[in-house]
């Protein structure tokens, strides 16, 4: 028998309770003994809930008792949590987490901390997807050469609804807010940093790399118009926020973003709330991983599959995928040198010489053109839509400096990175 | 140091001895040891091989040298490979193997003979896509309520092309050989047995249940004909090759056969030679795994993922899934009482009276028509394309065989399963 303390009884935690008690035949079948949710840490002891596991709001008592063997942390945040699971890993206490922002900021302390106590988190990446177990042990041979993953639910609904229904991102987040997809500040999902944490975990997996999120490249879908859909749909692609972990040569790319990204990539394909994650490797070439990607069931599958290894096997692979050190002979790319392919919108005024002027500050910068849309705006004025070919992300950003400086658009331009 | 022979040098033997050298920096990393391909085992030793691993035809003394720590089993066939396997497990080696057949027939006395040797086999299902690691590991925490898989790339392959491009069978088949992706005698694949091998597999995993080849029904795709296409485009179906494992109650389906799929679901996008896994657990709700079923490469992937965890941490979970028995209590379903919604090829002769006779015929065996094409052949014939709603198995049966005697239909009538 395995004791289990949950701290934070809120939508996951109360999910791993209820579902240790639901299953529990067959997931101590599974596990070879039974796991028992003892005590459950919250703040407020006044809330209803529906939970039938004892509950607490001394967190250090439970810390300190001797006979539980696994803390799961689910209460969210960053430094308070670090505090807690830093404690139980000192008194020699399994831990399990699904806290990706945790991870994001401490996720090497928390491994050297850990040493052979097993620590575990397969459910702070893409909820009940076993991504980190595909990653950490299931693609082991290969050098990793790019993910690309949809990992943030609200942000796949929300563009979904815009390219299926056509509906504007006001009004959609609007909706998701209203269906709870979607915080009341909706910054931390819409804005790429929920996804960004995850990025940078498998990131640590894939290529051994240690960054923080204000390392990388983060940003949201929050400028995405109706213009962009129509330049999507004319070419036959999809618009996804992804999270991009990629290698070339030894230098790795980590960044989120709205992409455009092929309809006919599998990724393309996973739409709504839900995630998936596209792995290519060396040798297996690509794999995808899909399925819910948040909800207090789907999340608590994960928390409880890892609770299970333990109960198996005590440690497993190790914490970050890899036994020794391997990621100090990659770097992380600088944001300024990313290569791919951009998507531009800009607003000019309907006369000629426009676009001869666009075209030439653009092959100033060395950047070629490769499809263009013009869409007529009323009032003497036009979209242009355009694409160009792999190009990298100085030169875009200096183009971009070029055509507001010289005036020859009228707005601010629009950009958005293609993926394919 | 880890010493690894590889019996059996051929497609995938010599790629998992050529990856072991080339990724092995980074699987070195990754493992925390090195793990080296020391000697090969083939039939034909002048046979010419793209390997530069020693080689020897002598079996015996491979599996009696005591420095060897694994044996990796990539000859194929049951019966020798059986042996080999059980004497390597008596003999305290670590197994790593591909071989689905072996698995089919022999899964539980190796896990009777193994014990606490560890034996690992993720290559044998779906070759590169880690679903036996997401299956016993990741989803323990749910009851599985259905596992739907694209598990043989040739058949999916060529349906993929008669869909798309309209192409028949016996035209598709040609080209499959040609591309090496279907044998001379491709039986084992269109004929469904490769696809029955895997999802016995899986059925173990998910459910614990004991079953072999022949305990279950496997049909292949060798009837579909441009007809059943037709019916498929109208309404909205895809046609794959689908491995079935399905709970109602305490009864498991286990089924290979193909089938219309609704062109919406994550399994109808799988296409060309890819292979995709849904499985869908009471928890987390439906979660897909993709990717390449076969390759040198990318099988050897897997069998190399499961050497380093030997490598980490010597045995992992349990083989089949469960430390304790489960499927006990699980009993499999009777073939004749498969409950699923049917397509029937009907061909009739063009009078009045015949479609009444069908309806009727139909309609005693408790069967009711769902949707209906008629297409005319020529010749005073036409084909009655419909599908019923929800039906058991044997009635189904009854009614074809009503049809053909009471001579209402030409010829002898087709089915296909439809799975939404
Ligand atoms: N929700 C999802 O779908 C999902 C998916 C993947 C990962 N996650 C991660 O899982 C974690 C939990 O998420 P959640 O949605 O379950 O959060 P939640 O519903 O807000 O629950 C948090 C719980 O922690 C308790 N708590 C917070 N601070 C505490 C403190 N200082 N002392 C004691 N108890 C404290 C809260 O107590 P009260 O109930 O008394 O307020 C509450 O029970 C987060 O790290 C989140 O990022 C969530
Ligand atoms: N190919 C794939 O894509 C794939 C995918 C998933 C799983 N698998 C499984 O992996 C296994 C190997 O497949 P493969 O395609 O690599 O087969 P293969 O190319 O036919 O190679 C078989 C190898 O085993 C050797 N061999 C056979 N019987 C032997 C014996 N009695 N003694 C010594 N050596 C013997 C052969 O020697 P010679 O070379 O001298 O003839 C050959 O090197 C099979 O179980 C298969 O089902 C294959």
């Amino acid at each position: 028998m395995l004791k289990i303390a949950i701290i934070g009884v809120g939508t996951v935690g109360s999910s791993v309770a209820n579902i240790l008690k639901e299953n529990k035949e067959i997931i101590t079948a599974r596990a070879g003994r039974e796991l028992v949710p003892t005590i459950g840490v919250v703040n407020n002891l006044n809330k209803k809930r529906d939970v039938s596991i004892e509950l607490t709001d001394d967190i250090e008592k439970v810390l300190n008792d001797d006979s539980i063997d696994i803390i799961v942390e689910l209460m969210g945040g960053v430094e308070k949590p670090y505090e807690v699971v830093k404690k139980a890993l000192e008194k020699g206490k399994a831990v399990v987490t699904a806290n990706k922002a945790l991870l994001a900021y401490h996720r090497y302390e928390l491994e050297e901390i850990a040493k052979d106590i097993p620590f575990e988190y397969e459910a702070a990446v893409a909820g009940g997807i076993p991504i980190i177990n595909a990653l950490r042990e299931g693609l082991t041979a290969n050098n990793i050469q790019s993910i690309q993953g949809i990992m943030n639910g609200t942000c796949n609904y929300m563009l979904t609804k815009m390219i299926d229904e056509g509906v504007e991102y006001e009004t959609i987040l609007k909706e998701a807010q209203d269906l709870g997809y979607a915080e009341a500040d909706p910054t931390f999902d819409v804005g790429g940093f929920d996804a960004a944490h995850k990025l940078l975990i498998l990131g640590s997996i894939a290529y051994g790399i240690d960054a923080k999120p204000e390392d990388i490249l983060i940003e949201g879908i929050e400028n995405i118009t109706s213009y962009d859909i129509e330049f999507a749909k004319e070419f036959n692609y999809s618009i996804k926020l992804l999270g991009i972990a990629k290698r070339e040569d030894d230098n790795i790319e980590l960044r989120v973003h709205p992409a455009f990204v092929p309809k006919n990539q599998m990724i393309a394909k996973v739409d709504g709330v839900m995630n998936g994650i596209s792995v290519i490797g060396d040798k297996v070439g690509e794999t995808m991983y899909y399925g819910p990607g948040a909800g207090g069931d789907a999340t608590a599958s994960a928390v409880i599959a890892n609770i299970v290894d333990i109960a198996r096997r005590g440690k497993g692979s190790p914490m970050l995928g890899f036994e020794r050190s391997y990621g100090n002979k990659l770097s992380l790319q600088n944001k300024k040198e990313i290569k791919t392919k951009y998507y531009l919108r800009l607003e000019v005024a309907d006369k000629t010489g426009v676009l001869a002027k666009v075209a030439s500050i653009l092959g100033e910068c060395g950047i070629s053109i490769e499809k263009m849309l013009q869409k007529p705006l009323g009032n003497q004025k036009s979209n242009l839509l355009l694409s160009t070919h792999s190009s990298v992300e100085k030169d875009i950003l200096k183009a971009i400096e070029e055509l507001e400086n010289t005036k020859v658009v009228t707005q601010k331009p629009a950009m958005i990175r293609i993926e394919d």
